[in-house]
């Protein structure tokens, strides 16, 4: 045990800098919210009223109703489905799972807040309400952290990841608000304002904060047999529920209905090609687990900005075949190459299972709308859709397109400038962060079990070295 | 490493057939959805339109929202239900899980094809329309091509399972049209359609293939400790979502809640009756996780058929009871009697846990229905519940019970001829599968991860071999 | 292997009694279910003659369309979220999953008829009608005696487990009735009818059961690293769900909408207490899995009992961030404490993690009912969230606060006695617990899977010590 001390240059404690960035940060949402926020009227004793003066016949027609199983699918993908995905290295699942539990609860709060300034001030008496749809939108700002996260897995503090969290929900909620509400573009998946941003905010953070000499911990990079298994409840969880993500708060009725099936069909897609170029890559046919674990996840990601519309399912198959495709090639050629010469080590491989399918969703997304049409939408179809109603009432699909596109656009710039921003911040040498040698390793941050030898020796049959004594 | 290859006297090569196979198949696929698959009036931006037309209130009428929280949960027991339950062999938990992930997320697509050709052509357009009602039965009909997998597990190779889901889904769908649209069975939760078809075409194909020197490697058939974990997770996600399973595709309002209780009842009944047969049968009555893991699952299979029925909480019960024993009983003679006499290997005991209980569902279902009665359904109940309109609007209940009985033939007809049909093409010698000493071995189609020896010498805590030198 | 045996003092044979009592009870469920369980309206083919009497538009106003997906989280958290969490020991995970499994399956049944004679006896026909609310509260019920399991892993025998579900039950459905029906008493959640009764039931038990000698098992009481992954699921479940949990049986509407905010609030707050306090309580600031496996989900056991109330989200943020840091607190030095002087051993914490934060829970309560006011719930408001009606139409809030006072105290006294009592008779020597030497051990109950000799040698990377002889 005393071995795994000698080479700690860094000074890794933590006892003082994460207790008090989670005393002082929970309580200034304490704080904050004290202030700001509220129910809204449909979690508000008053909802009764409330019916009553809109007419409303029933208390299904509150959106708890329509939206409470897809948010639950979504939690459960933001904490076991991001967190086990991470768990795959041998030696750093209490990290994946725990770290991204950590930042995941602060920030959900925290974009509760972000987002609701920018989208939920209520004018006359300056609260936020909040409701059901909330809850969703904060899971999709945190989202976006953990990609990031997904970048740095395994060289950074826990203290750096509340940071990364702080700075990257505040981003994220500029850059919605500039997509969704400026730009008026459709994103109900977030392929762009989720994945797009997400990724490429934590691999300029992962340029900034670059480790020459990362290779000393190379021995801790890889995966055991069953921290393989364990990262395939993540990507599983990740799978079966991304219909609910890209659905979760499209509109009610045939846009969460649509959103589903295109979700499904181009998710499914992606495993074939996934488990093709997984296969073709390798001596023998060998299937290669990174493969599977993530590149099967591509055809979600690509299917965010298109998710309601008319895409048909024979184009989501489409979407998901080539993202699955992209996404695999990316592990095989841009990972190594990125590290190499960009200078970018990419833990997760984000940018192969986020950002390039991301920027897949967000090029489909503008082409689907710009060639939208009121034949294939019907008249109500079309402006339903696409919310072409007071401001925006007059915009052709066309220029809604060219928006789309520009959407794409702010999103990339968001997450190389606040990447670079924030990643400057995290190289200040206070925040605890691990020695090169150290990287990978939960030692670090965990206290980690001791396999008891005392229970070795007592099943002889468990480890053969004890037996050794009798030949 | 390099004695592993000794006697591989096998070609396991799959890097040119796997890939073929995937992309050859996904191309038709989204050849095939593109000229057959739309939306449904559902999940179509003109349903606003479709609402006027029928005068729907709300958005909430929309299928989705009856559905889509069942869905989900059979979604994830396909997914990570079946697949973890495959988990369990000590090294083959990455093709129990992976291979399960590919040949579900084909066989989702090609279901969708085949079931909608036979149920829900457009006689106008020649198109078929897919709502959340078309992705259940999707999922429906590939789990009886898991249920399959289940028996070969381990002694096939990825292309062969390709195959084998090909044929199965095809199979299943005609199947499923017999039994359903022609006899007019029910059949909500598949006890027959899935179950009982799903495992007698596995144990058919496993006879076919019956390799008499698979005891070479009898060292790999067994689970280790946390591999026996890793199963749980596939057995309680298959057991809590089972009453989801059972009432996806059941009438809205009492049909779906009445097969949710039934479902519940009978899985808790026959949790007990699995842990009272394994402890009976060991020395010291220690339990036997093989049957925990699946017999506890045996009321579900055998609810599937009555579940919507009128059977009654206590009736439900004693399926649940009944069947936990015979499928405990199963584990113990039937597989070892089947290996040695009949030669079906049936890796995870499938003719346990899915044909003996479905059966058994079957004639439950024959019963109750033939036993129905207006006094206790009501007269538009009864009508309801067997869809006694139409061409079928004069059958008596005691027909209904002639047919369901009926139904129960043509599963078990189409398992065993389709079985020994597709079992024949999968014994061609080209489909590189693996020999009798590296069946149950993930080294043949994976790329296993090393266990790091300068991990090992680093934390010498870990394994005491490396410690002995010190000695 | 002959090792294992010789210090068994105690006889650990199952193989009568767990048997007889797994069917003389599941028999003794059918007889009662029988006599007494039928199908509520809801359930019952009668539901469209009950809906064209009571003018019911839609099938949707059926009760499983708003309470179905909140009974399929809370079910996924008594199986896998407490299954799970109990994994967590180096060599007893199939007895934490495994016997979690057995007495929730038949808790759930004894829960129907227990709570079904208290609460819903129909007066005409003495018959028990159910739906899927009685399942929910079934498993509510059952989460009690899972808790008091907590205080016993690893120290009791399968039937000792089922004696004290068996009493269990019973208490707990007095409990209710008197808390709920008499006193009137709020409790959405269950802080105090679920987690403070639940608590003090198994910490009693545990209490009369004290093993002066269990140190003799001490190199099993501790968890190996891939095992604190296993307990992961079970906590991450447990917190994604839990909102879920608390909003089941809440108020249509806007009742379970503020429900699950207020619970999702308090969870993530209660997350980052846990992370500080466990950090500055270690040397260099090292987390311990123990805290974030239990202590992250003290606000949501806190949040029971005011979660439908309007406690605002900034006061469930303050009641997480208190129960976050008590339950941490709880684990540093009340647990050694409670073991040493007061002779009560609690393997996984309960005092910590249910005991505390369930009686915070209903004092929280107490007072958020004795300060609720018109002004800030509406005069409808008001009553429909305390139900002011019939024989409590005049009671004030103040009043309200007083009763939910006296409830916390009738948990607490239900626990204590029941505890005192049921550990008498579980202290019996009939019902084969182990030798304080085998406490925590799988192999007493379980058939343990052998390590493989044949398969490592056939993979000498796998284990160095068969490669010594090449040295």
């Amino acid at each position: 045990k005393h071995c795994l001390q000698l080479k700690m240059a860094k000074n890794t404690n933590i006892r003082i800098s994460l207790p008090a960035v989670c005393f002082v940060w929970q309580i200034a949402m304490i704080i904050l919210f004290g202030v700001f926020i509220r129910y809204d009227e449909e979690s508000d004793t008053h909802w009764i009223e409330h019916r009553r003066k809109k007419n409303i016949s029933t208390n299904l027609e509150n959106d708890f109703y329509y939206r409470y199983p897809s948010f639950q699918d979504v939690h459960v993908m933001i904490f076991v489905g991001f967190g086990f995905l991470m768990t795959f290295l041998k030696r750093y699942s209490f990290g994946g799972v725990g770290f991204n539990f950590l930042i995941a609860a602060f920030g959900i709060q925290w974009a509760l807040l972000m987002q609701g300034w920018f989208h939920h001030l209520d004018e006359h008496d300056w609260k936020i309400k909040i409701g059901v749809e909330n809850l969703i939108n904060a899971d999709f700002c945190v989202a976006s952290c953990l990609i990031a996260y997904g970048a740095c897995l395994g060289k950074v503090s826990p203290v750096q990841l509340m940071v990364l969290t702080l700075f990257g929900v505040t981003l994220f909620a500029v850059e919605e608000y500039i997509i969704l509400e400026l730009l008026h573009a459709k994103d109900a998946g977030g392929s762009m304002v989720i994945h797009t941003f997400g990724a490429y905010y934590g691999l300029t953070i992962s340029w900034v904060l670059y480790r020459p000499l990362l290779s000393q911990s190379k021995h801790l990079q890889g995966s055991v047999y069953h921290s393989d298994v364990f990262a395939m409840i993540g990507t599983l969880f990740l799978w079966m529920y991304w219909p609910s993500f890209n659905s979760a708060i499209a509109d009610h009725g045939d846009g969460q209905h649509r959103a589903v099936i295109n979700t499904y069909l181009a998710l499914a897609s992606s495993v074939l090609t996934t488990f093709a170029i997984s296969s073709i890559s390798q001596n023998n046919g060998k299937l290669d687990m990174v493969h599977i674990q993530n590149a099967t996840l591509a055809g979600g990601v690509a299917m965010g900005t298109a998710s309601e519309f008319m895409i048909t399912p024979y184009g989501s198959l489409i979407v998901g075949f080539c993202s699955g495709i992209v996404s695999t090639f990316g592990y095989l050629f841009l990972t190594p190459f990125m590290e190499k010469t960009l200078k970018i080590q990419d833990t997760c491989g984000i940018h192969n299972l986020h950002a390039m399918p991301g920027v897949i969703g967000g090029i489909v997304g503008a082409i689907t709308a710009a060639s939208a049409s009121e034949s294939v939408y019907g008249q109500e179809g079309l402006i339903n859709t696409f919310d072409f109603k007071d401001a925006v009432a007059n915009r052709t699909v066309n220029i809604q397109g060219g928006y789309q596109a520009a959407a794409l656009f702010v999103a990339i710039a968001f997450g190389l400038v606040g990447g670079a921003l924030v990643g400057g911040i995290l190289k200040l040498p206070i925040w605890g962060d691990p020695a090169d040698v150290n990287c990978f390793d939960d030692d670090v941050y965990w206290e980690v079990p001791e396999e008891d030898e005392n229970f070795l020796s007592r099943h002889p049959n468990m480890n053969h070295a004890t037996s050794i004594p009798d030949v």
